[in-house]
């Protein structure tokens, strides 16, 4: 695969410790540029850092004198130095929230449940991480559009981000998406296209432009700028240590869409490890799936190392990949570390929605209905242990899937006056 | 008016460096209490502080070090000292974005426009930061029930809050509530009443609830909590300034809807001057309003000094109040600061989201499109320095008020294929 721009050379380009990208297969290395698959193997490529300058206790007081966002990470992220100084829209940072009433309806002890809320991210989804990352490697590679299909969550972050930082942007979805979806991505004011298809077409569609002159200087955030803003995900696990007091949680329950986002937090989790900024113990994640898009945890239920694709049927939109690319990674981390696959089915995920806004007035979009209502079933099965720290991630906002909850409503209707009241059990 | 539960006095409660409550008309001095009237006058109670015992340079480390959210000035709110350990939804903190591709349009000077992004907090008003505050004043009078008449942000600010520190809430609305809104609301929990009527009947029937037995135990957050609730608008002022590495803007630009914000926000700009927090120098307040509801407005450029009601009728709901309580002192403040007070018809509301969204990749409410596009007035007749440091509020986001730029769509649409992508001159 080709690089497309000019500044596409390790050499002329500062990303910080990012040195190079290496095969996930078989480590084959190349200089960093826009390049997203492996020339020997066809692997996916990720990030190779230096991290051997760092001393441990400088590098914890560097961080926690950081901005209070994902730079505050700067140095393990494939950012230069002074990406704080640039315009993006700092995303990251987002509350951990003890979440004791949680604890006390799902029968975790007391002070060992958090919720990671990453609603409160600009855009009011954890994507906004990782196109920073991306719009950061744009802005490297001399790239001035910036690109991507989506169906939701990524092409609002894309909009706002590419905004902010001062590229055009080009965001391609279903042309007959909901109202409400094309006014969240439009109003950002970027070329918003409408594709006559289905996602299937428009990303079929994308996969050709990147190939095609008319792609040239265009990065594509989930395509030759993935391995890039993959590493965004990592700063999940970086805060969520650094918010227990740099500790590791004992479990995390995460949700499973392309599986990127969990096998790129347990990356996270190894470096701090490696960094000396956490202690060296065991941890365990578990995947969350929607039952109606469920391979991953078909494919760990039924002891496979490889995932057959579905086709996807779930009002978890946003987690709805029936091929997820990180599949097998994420089985085997599951497996490694002790934890599980597990999916809870649609209206299971309504439950949970409603429980942890009932219980810690968080509102979580569908996925985070799916971390919750799978974290009650891990417990129920015995294969959560809720006498251990616990984190579950709420990766989007509720007001973005307002649909899934609409049958949600009035308690009671009354004429404006005492007795109407008295009469309807108010008081 | 007498208080209403147990512990009334200020010797029973707990409310950190809030000493009394003291008639912002004639003086009067009251012990601490659900009340909002003077009983001398029937002026509005406000919280009178004991700042006596602070060291400057001891107070400023002490915020520092605080949480990063409105928690790190317990020492000037009517809060416990450990407040930061009780469940609440912790606002605040929000992002002071530079807006330098705003200002560039705008014809401001580069690094002088800010604009202070409240849309991140839980429920993404900032309202939350009122509803923080009386939570915390529910608990110290031992209220039990969390109550508010709202049509729209407020009543999803005290659900959620209500939820997470363990209150009974119970909100009232107008029944034929759009149904989004009602699910914004609803999906926390706790008792969502529809009335049949208008928020006029909503309110007068709130007047009778808190008169009445029925309503025993009940705090109603902008009614009997009011001093309290009003309070947590002075947290903007004081993250600004604190943003700004402790230093005044020059200019802000507020919205007004009750003005009680606004009248707040001077509060605390006055409070960091006589704590030596700030350097004491002028700066100038300007209010912002919708055309379709523009009382302060008027008044201001009529140069009178009380304000004559209006019949609201604007898409800027959440400013709607046709007769704003605090308009008075608002009118004071914009002439005594040299300030101002103007307005902005709908088109411009809706045309100012938009120039936020694609400038800064902020999503505003429709009161973010009144400020930034008085702001853009402000500068254009002159009344407002763009060689100023100037801040903007964004109070509310932009998901909650889709319905404003449902206009907003597909820059293009096209057939899955390179043909249509360059017959549509996207390349």
């Amino acid at each position: 695969m080709a690089a497309q721009t000019v500044a596409s050379t390790t050499d002329s380009v500062d990303l910080g410790p990012a040195a190079a990208l290496s095969c996930r297969e078989c480590g084959h290395r190349v200089p960093l540029g826009p390049v997203f698959a492996c020339e020997e193997c066809f692997g996916p490529l990720e990030i190779a850092y230096d991290f051997s300058a760092y001393d441990t206790e400088e590098l914890r007081k560097r961080i926690e004198a950081g901005p209070a966002n994902i730079w505050r990470y700067a140095p393990l992220l494939p950012v230069p130095a002074d990406v704080a100084e640039k315009p993006n829209i700092n995303p990251g940072w987002t509350k951990l929230v003890q979440a004791d009433n949680l604890a006390r309806e799902l029968g975790v002890d007391p002070g060992k449940l958090f919720v990671k809320d990453d609603s409160g991210n600009p855009t009011h989804s954890f994507k906004d991480r990782v196109v920073a990352q991306a719009i950061e490697a744009a802005r490297a590679f001399g790239f001035t559009t910036l690109s991507c299909s989506s169906t939701g969550n990524l092409a609002g972050a894309v909009g706002a981000a590419a905004a902010r930082a001062g590229f055009r942007s080009c965001v391609f979805i279903p042309h007959d998406l909901e109202q409400g979806k094309i006014v969240m991505a439009a109003i950002y004011g970027g070329e918003l296209v409408g594709i006559e298809g289905n996602y299937d077409d428009v990303n079929r569609f994308c996969s050709e432009l990147i190939g095609d002159p008319a792609g040239e200087g265009w990065g594509f955030v989930n395509v030759n700028l993935r391995p890039y803003y993959a590493e965004g995900s990592k700063t999940l696990a970086y805060e969520i240590c650094e918010q227990l007091g740099w500790r590791l949680p004992d479990q995390l329950v995460v949700p499973i869409a392309s599986g990127s986002q969990l096998t790129k937090i347990d990356k996270g989790l190894q470096e701090l490890i490696k960094l000396g900024l956490v202690e060296d113990r065991p941890y365990k994640i578990f995947g969350a799936q929607a039952e109606g898009c469920s391979p991953v945890s078909v494919a760990y239920k039924a002891g496979h190392e490889v995932v057959r694709p579905q086709k996807p049927n779930t009002i978890a939109k946003s987690l709805a990949i029936g091929n997820p690319a990180d599949g097998p990674y994420v089985l085997d981390i599951a497996r490694r570390t002790g934890g599980a696959v597990e999916d809870v089915n649609d209206e299971q995920v309504v439950d949970a929605i409603k429980l942890l806004a009932r219980t810690e007035g968080i509102f979580a979009e569908t996925a985070g209905g799916v971390t919750v209502g799978v974290t009650r079933k891990l417990i129920e099965n015995g294969l959560l242990d809720p006498t251990k720290t616990t984190v579950v991630l709420n990766t989007g906002d509720g007001l973005k899937t307002l649909d899934a909850v609409a049958g949600t409503g009035l308690t009671a209707t009354i004429r404006p006056n005492l007795d109407s009241f008295r009469e309807a059990g108010l008081a």
